[in-house]
C-alpha cells in the first residue's frame, strides 16, 4: 500500500485503517480496544478495511474478532506463598488450551478481600476454582448454586472437588520415621480452617497407632515461615526427635530457627514438611517432604471446571483425588538421642 | 419469613427470590451470575425481591448491582518464577484499593502464548501492566497506542515505565566486592532480550572502570536455576574469585553446582545476585544480593496506570525509577585465593 506522499510503508496504522474505513483514528482506536462500545454496522467496516489493508497481522487486530474473552476465576488466599506458583502455572495451561482466561483473586489470607474479590469476579467469569477459602461451607454452597464451582482442598458434599491423597503421604512419611528408629512424631498443626489440616492430623494418629508410635500435636500456627518460627515455643521443654509440620514453610522456619540455636538437623531433630515447594530443594538440608502434584492440582481443576461449564454432569459425592509421593531428603535421619 | 410448610427457615435461597419475583429459579441464578443476560425489567424484579427477602446479606448479591467489574491487566513471562511472587501481591494490592480485579497472564516464556493472552485480555482491560514481555519495542507502541499501558523493567520512549536503580545497586555490589580485596569480577548475563541485563552489564563496566577492578561477561544463559547450573561451564578452566549474576535463581543454581564439587562459598568464590527473592534468604549460605523492591514495583506501576486511565497525561519521557539497596549475606566474604 501506499501513503498520501507517495512512499511505501512498512506496516499499516490505525490511520490507514481509519481512513478506509471512513471514520476517525480515535473510533479504530476504540473498535480494537473495546468492540462492545462501536456499532455492529461501523465495526464491520473496519474489520474489512483491516483486513484488507493486512492489518490482521498485528496482534491486537484479532480482538476485533466477534468472539467474546472467556474467563474463569482462581481465587487464592496468598498469592505470595510459593505453593500457589506451580499451582497457577497448572491452571494457566489447562485454560489456555481451551482459550480461557484466568481472572486470578488474591484474598491476601482476609476474608473481608475475598468476598469483595468475589463480588468483582462473579459477574464476569463462567466458573470459579476456590484454591483455599476463608468462606463457610454454607456460603461456598449459595455461591455453587449460581455458578460452577471446583474446590481445591476440601471437601463438601456434593461440590465437586480436587484434593490430594493425604492420608497415603502422610502414612509414607511415618512408616519412613519409624524405619529411622524415631518412637514419638509432634504434628505442628496449621490453620484451623484448613480441611488439610484436619486430615493430616487424624491420618498421622492412625497411621500413629498401626505403627505403634506415639503422636502429639502442636499450634495451631501460621502457615507460614514465621509460623516455623513460632513454632519452636511449643516444642518446650522437651525438643522431639521428628517433627511433621503443615507444609513445607512452617517446616523451614521451624528448621531454621533450631540450626539458629545450635540444633543438629536431622541429627537431634527430624522435621518433614508437606507440599515440595520450590525452597524445600533450596534449603540445608534439604527438606522431606509429601510432595503435591502442585501443577497437576491447577490443571485438573481447571480442566473439571470446563468441563462442568460444558455441561458434564457432577455425579459423584467424592472428591477427585491427586497422588502424593513422600520426597526423602536431609533433614530426617537417624535419632542420636534418647 | 416461612417457607410453605410453615418450618422457619435460617435463610433465604434463590427459590424464594424466585418464587417472589415470579420467575424461574434459573432467571434468578442468571441475574446473578450474568446480569447483562436478563432483561433490564425483570433484574429489576428480581433485585426488589431479594432486597425484600433479605438476600442483600450474601456476597453475591451485590453482583447484581449495575457497577461492571472493571478489570487491568498484568501480563508476566513466568509465573513459576519466585520474582513475581511479591510484584502480583503490589499489583492486587493497588487495583483492590480502586476496586480493579487484575486478570493474570502467563507467557511461559513465548511470544505465541503471550500475543494470544494479549488478544484475549485487550478486549476486556481498561489498562495493562507489561510485566517483561519478548514483544518487540514496535508492537509495544503499537498496543500503547490503543490502551493504557504501563511497562516494567524496561525503557521505551514515549511509553511510561517504571523500572528499578540498576547502575546504584550494580554500584553498591562492586564497591562491596573491592573492600573484600576482590579485583576481577565476571558477570554471568541473563537473556539478551532483557533491557535489565543490558543496564547491568553497562553499569558493572562503568562501575569497574572506576573503582580499577577488571571486569568481565560470560554468558547468556537462562534466567533460571537450570541457568546457574550451566553457568558453571562458563567458568572454566579458571574460576573467578567473584561472580555477580543476572539474578538470584542464576546465582543460586551456580552456588549449588559449585558446593556439590566441593568449592567453598564464599571463600573460594563470592556469588552476588539480584532481586532478592525469598529462596535468597533461605539457601546457605545466605545470598548477597541487590534486592529490587518487588512489592513497591507491582504497586506503582498499577497505580500509574490507574492515574493515566483516569486522563493523567504522561509528560516525561523518563522512566520512574525505584532504589535498590545492597543485602549482604553470607555468599560474599575475602578471598582465600590469588
Amino acid at each position: 500500500m501506499t501513503s498520501g506522499d507517495g512512499t511505501r510503508k512498512s506496516q499499516p496504522t490505525i490511520y490507514d485503517v481509519a481512513r478506509l474505513a471512513g471514520v476517525a483514528p480515535s473510533t479504530v482506536s476504540r473498535a480494537f480496544a473495546r468492540p462492545g462500545r462501536v456499532n455492529a454496522d461501523t465495526a464491520q467496516r473496519i474489520r474489512e478495511a483491516a483486513a484488507q489493508l493486512g492489518y490482521r497481522a498485528n496482534p491486537v487486530a484479532r480482538a476485533l474478532s466477534t468472539s467474546r474473552t472467556r474467563m474463569i476465576a482462581l481465587m487464592i488466599s496468598d498469592v505470595t506463598n510459593p505453593y500457589y506458583s506451580e499451582l497457577i502455572r497448572g491452571a494457566q495451561l489447562a485454560a489456555s488450551q481451551e482459550e480461557y482466561t484466568v481472572l486470578l483473586t488474591d484474598a491476601r489470607e482476609s476474608d473481608v478481600v475475598e468476598r469483595e474479590s468475589l463480588e468483582r469476579v462473579l459477574p464476569v467469569v463462567e466458573g470459579i476454582v476456590i484454591g483455599s477459602s476463608r468462606m463457610s461451607d454454607s456460603t461456598l454452597r449459595v455461591i455453587a448454586k449460581q455458578t460452577p464451582m471446583i474446590v481445591l482442598n476440601r471437601h463438601l458434599a456434593g461440590i465437586p472437588s480436587v484434593v490430594t491423597d493425604n492420608p497415603r503421604g502422610v502414612r509414607r512419611a511415618v512408616e519412613h520415621l519409624g524405619e529411622l528408629g524415631h518412637e514419638h512424631i509432634t504434628y505442628v498443626a496449621g490453620p484451623e480452617a484448613s480441611w488439610a489440616d484436619g486430615m493430616r492430623w487424624r491420618a498421622l494418629r492412625e497411621a500413629g497407632h498401626e505403627l505403634h508410635l506415639h503422636t502429639r500435636r502442636v499450634g495451631p500456627v501460621a502457615p507460614t515461615l514465621q509460623g516455623g518460627r513460632d513454632a519452636r515455643a511449643l516444642l518446650r521443654p522437651h525438643l522431639p526427635t521428628a517433627v511433621i509440620c503443615y507444609n513445607d514453610l512452617v517446616a523451614i522456619g521451624l528448621m531454621r530457627t533450631l540450626t539458629a540455636e545450635g540444633v543438629r538437623i536431622p541429627d537431634d531433630v527430624s522435621v518433614v514438611g508437606f507440599d515440595n515447594i520450590l525452597p524445600a530443594e533450596l534449603v540445608s538440608p534439604g527438606l522431606t517432604t509429601v510432595a503435591s502434584p502442585l501443577r497437576t492440582l491447577g490443571s485438573t481443576a481447571v480442566g473439571n471446571l470446563l468441563a462442568i461449564i460444558r455441561g458434564a454432569l457432577h455425579t459423584t459425592d467424592k472428591p477427585f483425588v491427586l497422588p502424593t509421593r513422600l520426597v526423602v531428603r536431609e533433614s530426617t535421619g537417624r535419632t542420636a538421642r534418647r
